[in-house]
C-alpha cells in the first residue's frame, strides 16, 4: 500500500465516520496538525499510534504499516502552491521573510529556526470584526556551527 | 531614490548607530518585523512614521518619500529562497501545508487566513535544551464568498 | 469520489441534459461563474446547494459529498495557461498589471483587492462592430495592516 | 532614452508635482489606467498626446519620443508576479479561469476576449463593511476563424 | 469521451483508411491544417462538419460530440517543444521575433497580428537544390485600443 | 563594442534620420526583416553590407566590425516572450504546431523546415474589415538522414 | 499501438533474443545508433526496414506500423537529463559550447552544423590507462541565408 | 580582473590582431577548442601557457593571472542555449541521447564517457553537396564503481 | 518488468522479511548504500549479485533481469528534492559548494571529484548531545585534460 | 561594503599574498572550508575572528564589519550549479539521495542530518591509480518531533 492509497483510505474513512482531525489526534495523543500531516503521508507514526488510529477508523494492517514508513516528504506538492490558503504562507515569506530573518538574527544571532524539532498550532480567535486564525510555530533555534 | 537605495541607506545608518529593529520600531510605535519589512522595501509607512524614522537615523527627506511609496512587493525575492532560515518556511509549507489547510477548514470552513490583515511576532523562548523561536502569525479569516 | 471524477460526472450529465451553467446556477440560486467553478472543483458548495445541483442533473450522493469538500484549488492548472482565452488574463496582468496597481493605490492607498471576498460577472455587450465581453470583478479592498 | 529611463523621469516629475494618474489622464483625454500603462512603458502614445503629457509634467522632447515608440511589452515583468495586489489576478485565473472560459463559450461560442481591442476601468464602490474595488474589463469577442 | 480519446480514435481510423488530412479536410470543406488542429483537440468543429468527418472515418456519435466541444487549448503541449520540426518555429521567434515586431510596427503601427482571426497554409515549393516548405500565416491586424 | 551597444547606436541613428528598416534594407540590397535582425544583433552582415549600412546612418567603424561578428543568437530573449505581438507566434505553435507537423510530414515525409536556409517576408493585405498581416516563411525541407 | 508500447515490445523482444543494437542494425542495413533511436521512438523507419526489424524480433504488424510513423521527438525527455551518461553531453555544451561555436564559425563562417542531415558513430578505443569512448558527429554545414 | 573582463580583453586583442583560435592555440601548443574554452573563461591554463598567450596578444600580467585561476564553469550559460548552433547539441541529446546511452552500455557496460578526461576536435569535411562539420569527442570510459 | 515495478517488489519483500539494507548488502557482499541504490533503480548489479539478492528475498527471475539492466538514472527525481533529509544535501551545495570547490582546487588543482569512481558510507557517531550522522564520500580526483 | 565587494577584496588580497584557505583558516583557528565559506559570503565570523583575518590580509575595518553580518545565504548560487565540480554533488543526490535516505532512516529512524550543526572536511588520499578526494560530512541527527 503506497502512502497515496493510505491517504485515500484514511480520508474516506474519516468522511464516513464524520470525525475530525482534532478527534483523531486526541484519540492517539497527538495534535490535529501532526496527525493530519502523518495521514497525508508527510510524517510517520510509531507502530503503537498507527495501530490506535487504524482501529479508530476501522482500517486494516496495511494502513498501520504504511503509516509507520518514513515518507519521501514534499513529493506531491507544487514548488509554490496555487491553493489560496497555502499560497498565503509563500506570500508571507515573500513580503515578511527578509524581516523575519533580520529579527531572528537580532534576537538569536546567526542560525535558523528548526523545521524538524518543531511544533505548529492553530487557534481560532473570535473577533466581532471577523474571526482570526492564529498560527503558532515553535522551533528550536539552531546556531550555525563554526569549525 | 529607489526602494533599493533607500534600504541601503537605512541599513548603513542602522549599523553606524548600532541600533536594532526593535529600538527603531519602538521609536515609531511599530513592531520590529513591520518596521524591518518597510525598511527592506516590502511595506510602506505613513508620512508621519517615515519622518520619525528618518530623524532617528539622521536620514534625509528622500528616504521619507521613498518609505511612503507603495512598493512593488516580492520583487527582489527568489521564487523559493535558498537561505536556510527563510527556506525553512517553505519546507513547513511543503511538509505541513496540507495539514494546516485541513485544520483551518475544520475550524473555520472554506476560506483563507489573510496575509494582508495580518500581524506576525517573534519571541525567544528560553529552554535549557536549546532556546526556541516562537513565530506567531495572526491573520483575519476570510470566508470564500459565494454569489 | 475525487474532485476530478466529480467534474467528469457533472460535465457528462450537463452535456446529456443539454443544459447550461446559467440554468444550473439559477436552479440553485448562484451565478453561472461560481457554479461552474464549484463543478470544476475549484470551490465548494453547501450541502443544500450541492443536493439541489445533484438532483437537477440526476447525480448521486457521492457527487453531493464531493461538491461540499473544500478543494485543493489551482491543482490541475498550469502556472501560466496556454489556452488563448485564459492566457489573455495573464497578458492583461503583464501589460496592465502595473497600471492597475498604480490606480488602485491612488484610489485606495496601500492594500489589495481581495480574490476571496470577491464576485465576478460576465456580460455580452452587443455591438455592430463585434460583440464585446464585459468581465466585472468586484473584490473587497483590504488595507495593509501595520502593527 | 530607454523606456526605463522615461518611466523614472515621469514618476519623479509626477511625485514632485503631486499629481495623479487620473489628473494626467484627463489632461490628455485618456483614462488613468491607459495613461499609467503608457508611462510604465507598456503602451505607446500618439505624438500629440505625448507632447501634452510632457508639457504637463515639464519634461523634455526625449520623453515625448520615448512615449511614442512601440514598446517591447511585458519585459520587466515576472512570469507570475509576487506582488500581492497583482498576484490576486493570477489567483483569479487559477481559481476562476476555467469557469470564466466555460461561461464565455456558453454565451459567445468558441473564441476569446481580446486583450488588444480592450479597455479596463477601476471604480471605488463605497461600502460600510469595507469599500470594494470594481474592475471592469471590456474586450471585443473574437470568434475562432475556421478555414 | 475526452479530447485525447477522440484524437486516438481519429488517428487510428485515418491510418486504417489510409487517408490524409488534405482528403479529410476537402470532404468537410476545410483546410488540412484546421482539420488536423481540430482532430488533435486544439479547435472545435460545427456539429455539421463534425458529423461529416465522423461518417467519412466510420466513427460514432461520441466523436461528433467531442469534436464540437470548445477545447482547453495548448494543454498537452510543452512550453517549448523539443520536437525539431516544431522547435524551429520557436527558434524563428528567438532569432527573427524582434525583427518581425519592428517590421509589423513599421507597416501597421502599434498592435498585433491576431492568432484567432487567422489562417495558415503550407505549400511544397519544388526546387532542384531541395524542395522548400512555404508557410503562409494570415492574421487580422489588431491595433492597440487607447481609451 | 558589444552587439547591445551596436543595436543602441543603430536604433538611435535610425530614429534621428527618421528612416525605416525597409529603406535601410533597400540601400544595402537586403530585406527589411533580415536587416532588422542583423541590427538587433541576431544575424551578421558581410563587411561590404555593414559598411554601406554604417555610411547610410553616419555610424563609425566599430559598428561595421560589430555587425560582421557571428552573434550569440537568442541571448537577450525570454524563453517565451510576454510581448503580445511576439507571443502570438508561440500561441500559433501551441494551437497549430501539431497540425503543421502533421501536414508537413504528409507532404514531405520525415524531416523539418530549415530555420537557417530560410527567408521570411511580411506583407500588408488591405481589407475593409480590417487590414491583415501576411507572414510568409520559406525554408528548405531537410529530410532526416538515416545511416 | 503508441510509440511507447512499441518501444516496450521491442526492448522485451531484444532482451529475450539476447541480441544487440549492432546486430539488429546490421540486419536491416542501418547503424546501431540510428536503429536504437528509431526503436526508442525518436526516428521513423521505412516500411521495408521496419518489416525486416519486426521479423528479426518476431514482432507483429502493429510494430511495423508504429515504426513508420513520424514521431513527436523529444517527448519523453527531460529538459536537461539527470542521467550521468547523458548529462555529460549537456556539460560539454556548458563548458565547450562557446568554444565549439567560435571554432565552427572560424572554419565555416556564420551558420550551424545540421542535426538532421547528420550521422553519429560510437567507437571503443582500447587504452591501457582505461578504454576511451569516441563519439563522431558528422553534420552538414548550413550557412545562414541572407535575403 | 574577472574572467569576464579577461575574455573581453582577449577577444578585443584577437580581433585587432586579426588572428584565429587555431593560430593562438598552435603558438601555445594547444588545440583551438581548448584554447578558446580557456579564453572564454571555462578552463584554466598553466602559468607558462598563459604567459605565452598574453605575449602573443600583447596583453598584461592581469590576463596571465586570470587565465590560471580555476573558473566557476558554466556560469554565464543558459540552461538550454537558444543559439541555433549550440542548441543543435541539445537537440542531439534529445533525439539521440537515449540511443547513444544504449550503444555505450552495449559496448562498455554500466558507466559513462568522462567529460573531464576528454578531448574534442572539429574538422571541415569538404563535400560537393555541402561541406560537413565533423565533431570528434573522445572521453575516457568510467565504469560505475560498486562497493 | 520495469525498474519501478522491480523496486516495489523488492521493498514489499524487504518489509515482509523484516530485513535491512545492511543485511541484504552483506549477503551479496556490497555496502548498504550501493545495494539500496540498485534496488531503487539507480544502479545495476551483476547477474551473480542480482541472483543472490533475489534468492534472499524470494523473488523471481524477472527481478534478476531488471536488476542487471543499466538504468536511466535520476529519472524519478525532482530537480531539487523537497524531502527535508535529501534537501539538506542541496543546501550544503548552496552554502558550502563554493568553499568546497575552492579547497579541492587548492589541494588538487583544476579538476573534479568523480561521482562514478565513487563510494559513499554512512556511520552513526554516538554523542550525548545528540547522535551524529557521518557521511563519507570518496571519489577519484579527475584532473581537467588539456589538449 | 556589500558581501560581494568583501569577497572581491579578500580574493584579491589572498592572490597577492599567495596564501591559501588552509593558512588563513589556521591563523584564525578555523577550518579551510568554513573560512572559505565565510569569505565567499555564505557564513559570518565573530568580530574577533574577522579582525584577525583582516589583519592577516591587510584589509580594512569595512571588511571586518562585512564579515560579521549574517548573510543572505545561497543568493548568488544557481538552483543547480553547472560547474562540473559542484554539479557532482547534485548528481550524488540524484543517484544516491534515495539510498542515503533509506540508510539514515535504517540507522537513526525518522529525521534528518542537520546542515547547520554541521562540519565538513576534505582530505587528499594518495593512490597510485589516481589520488582520491575524501569529503567527510558530519551533522547532528535531528529526529522529527511529534506533538
Amino acid at each position: 500500500m503506497t502512502k497515496l492509497e493510505m491517504t485515500e483510505a484514511i480520508i474516506t474513512a474519516k468522511l464516513e465516520k464524520g470525525t475530525t482531525w482534532e478527534a483523531v489526534g486526541k484519540a492517539i495523543g497527538l495534535s490535529d496538525i501532526f496527525t493530519a500531516s502523518a495521514c497525508l503521508g508527510q510524517n510517520s507514526l510509531s507502530k503503537e499510534d498507527a495501530t490506535k488510529l487504524a482501529k479508530l477508523l476501522d482500517l486494516g494492517n496495511d494502513v498501520v504499516t504504511a503509516l509507520t514508513v518514513c515518507p519521501m516528504k514534499g513529493l506531491d506538492t507544487d514548488l509554490v502552491s496555487k491553493d489560496p490558503l497555502i499560497y498565503r504562507f509563500y506570500e508571507i515569506a515573500y513580503v515578511y521573510g527578509g524581516a523575519i530573518k533580520e529579527c531572528i538574527h537580532e534576537k538569536f544571532g546567526d542560525g535558523i529556526m528548526s523545521a524538524i524539532d518543531f511544533t505548529c498550532d492553530i487557534e481560532k480567535q473570535e473577533d466581532p470584526k471577523g474571526d482570526r486564525v492564529v498560527v503558532t510555530m515553535n522551533g528550536k533555534f539552531l546556531p550555525y556551527k563554526k569549525w
